[in-house]
């Protein structure tokens, strides 16, 4: 288990052919080279079924892009913090706009990733929600207007204001929780400006895994975050 | 991957700890042992994380407890079919009690898991509920009224009309279909029971995972097929 | 309270402003008129508040959209059965492609439905489907390919052989359930046709409640019917 | 429509059959009675098709039990805004413990609410949820822990410290916002300590609903409102 470190690239690799199985290692070695290379930290968040085998090849954290509020039990096709801690996560997404909880579910969320060890990294969807959640406590907001997810126009550029608003509305509710940027991100300049507005680090998806070339995406964006 | 055969013994491993990650893979060798020395079809229906371990090193089919109605894309959070199929599984659980879906989700998700080489096995609740879903065309139906999961009271016993009924409806509507039963099975006469009623198998979960000897109650399982 | 009577003609004032509140009791009275002139039963579904006031001042059957498959009791935010029937609806829509149900739900609600003296009219989105919801024995079944409604392309004629499909094995699994059809009718010459497929009547939304003359189409349905 | 003022006393009539239909009518006549003795402002949140005849007949505020974050459009089954507030209702419960939303969705409901001249009071199962609902700017915050719902245990005597603790987070993240306290009231006393600990009024439902006397039960809460 490779821990978490800012300035930080998130990887999610959704449900992507091009980041399933076999190709989903793949990718997750190219990003473990350039982890390497760059010493910029590049988390991924495959699906669960390829956390176990990256998690046991690769050297970089492992999130789960889901886990569901439920205590060991009775539970079929739940995911169990502790299922995805065990197969070498350390840490996992909640409440990603393309899998939105209830708010009293965030809560208890972040309360079972506490337990089973793994770090929190909360999705809002706008200013007011990173303040909301800023209140649950989660170690860290990836702020990410769905409207921009997918796009290409990086909210850094679109609605700087939102991340910046978010950013000390977060401040002001929950110091400790750390901000990053999402959305639209394809370029190494988009990751320079989300670091410019303030922000720990990107959460990026498309702009990398279908890019046509995801390692040089990558190394661009790592580069970027060196430099800035 | 192993292939189903009936009669059919499947596990579900919930997210009970006893049969998440190491416990999980410990739990399928022995049934793995079992299974070879008996010659009777165990599957396992382990957690997502720990399907592609099982898969790897027991010769069981593997279950997915659920897998979402999507196709490759931006869907995080979800469970791809091609993504369990990767991991190495040979079929899925549908619609369980604790994971129920829509009726429009279900047709989908039957035609995910065919699309994706997975046998489609759906729980449904009632008579009535399985000659639904056999209009639906899945490959296997598991009766289980969910009042009776987890009590130790066999439904070949407490309720056997329930699954006289369910197998006379889908031969109707859908001779194809094979019918399962589950739900408060604990004894090897519960499984004789079973299919003396006229099912192909049984799902079972708590009965082997919580019992005190798991490898004694799957034995006694495996025994009550090959006898009956 | 009106009776429902087949040849059906069913409006779904949805949640459209052409539909709410004043607008809704208006546009009932239309229909009422044309009811009594033409003796063609429409039914009409309107918005939960607004099924009070038009069930106690216009001679139409009045359905809910929607119901929930709980009892009397603490269920905060729920639809009860009892409640619209007592506010003069006598039947309700279930599992509508815009608020679908989980299936053990569809067989609750049906149940609920007619507990409390309300006709079921259960929407289903394929063939399939059809037959899945005929096996758990509702008053009525609406088919209405999804991708139809809204588009004024009508199913009776973009896809003749889902209506006829669904008719040929809703007959076989439950004779008892009268097949309706729906989505994209705008002409009298559309209800001919479904009629003349074998449906016993129509569900219609926005052909009529976001029509310019919405008394001159549902006249032409009205006229449609009685000459079919 | 009347107005809401503070102190108030907000009667959740929930799907109890005691509260449907014309006993609906008749509870709130007694509340409206009550009302105009004491001059103590009691709200009323009954189902959506009562809501209409309550508003007309009796001189109360009357709330939805929840909305939809829909706009006028094809939502078949939802609750609109505008519907409930055309049929008299001058606020709206949001998120209540048996109608939980999506963090996303509440904002938007809170919006929507906004939009159509609604109250949003939003329901908190915890201090830290009322900090996290605070931030999205409601007019109104229900503290209601869910284990204490129907207990007969006030949260002011089982747990003051959720109270005192959600008023001073939500001071601080949004003074405008009022809080009241929900769960558990029965008695005159238990209404004097939650004005005592600083809510600006309660939110109850079996407490009045189920009780022999209601009558008895309410005057009692507005007696003790204005001796607070």
């Amino acid at each position: 288990m490779t821990k978490v470190r800012t300035p930080l690239i998130l990887v999610n690799f959704k449900t992507y052919s091009e980041a399933t199985g076999k190709k989903a290692i793949k990718l997750a070695k190219t990003a473990g080279n350039i982890s390497l290379e760059t010493e910029v930290c590049i988390g991924l968040a495959p699906q669960f079924t390829d956390i176990a085998p990256i998690a046991r090849q690769v050297s970089v954290p492992v999130f789960a892009q889901h886990i569901d509020p439920v205590k060991p039990g009775s539970f079929t096709g739940h995911v169990l913090a502790e299922s995805v801690k065990q197969a070498g996560a350390v840490g996992t997404l909640i409440n990603h706009s393309e899998r939105r909880l209830k708010l009293a579910d965030i809560e208890a969320t972040i309360a079972r990733a506490r337990e089973a060890g793994l770090v929190s990294l909360v999705c809002a969807s706008s200013t007011d929600v990173s303040a909301a959640v800023a209140a649950l406590g989660p170690d860290m907001i990836a702020v990410e207007p769905p409207e921009l997810i997918g796009t290409g126009i990086p909210v850094s550029k679109a609605k700087p204001e939102v991340i910046t608003g978010a950013i000390e509305l977060v401040e002001r509710i929950n110091p400790d929780v750390l901000v990053l940027c999402g959305a639209g991100l394809t370029m190494g300049a988009d990751v320079a400006a989300a670091l410019r507005l303030g922000t720990k680090g990107i959460l990026v998806a498309s702009g990398v895994v279908k890019a046509k070339y995801p390692h040089k995406v990558l190394l661009e964006f790592a580069e970027a975050m060196t430099k800035a």
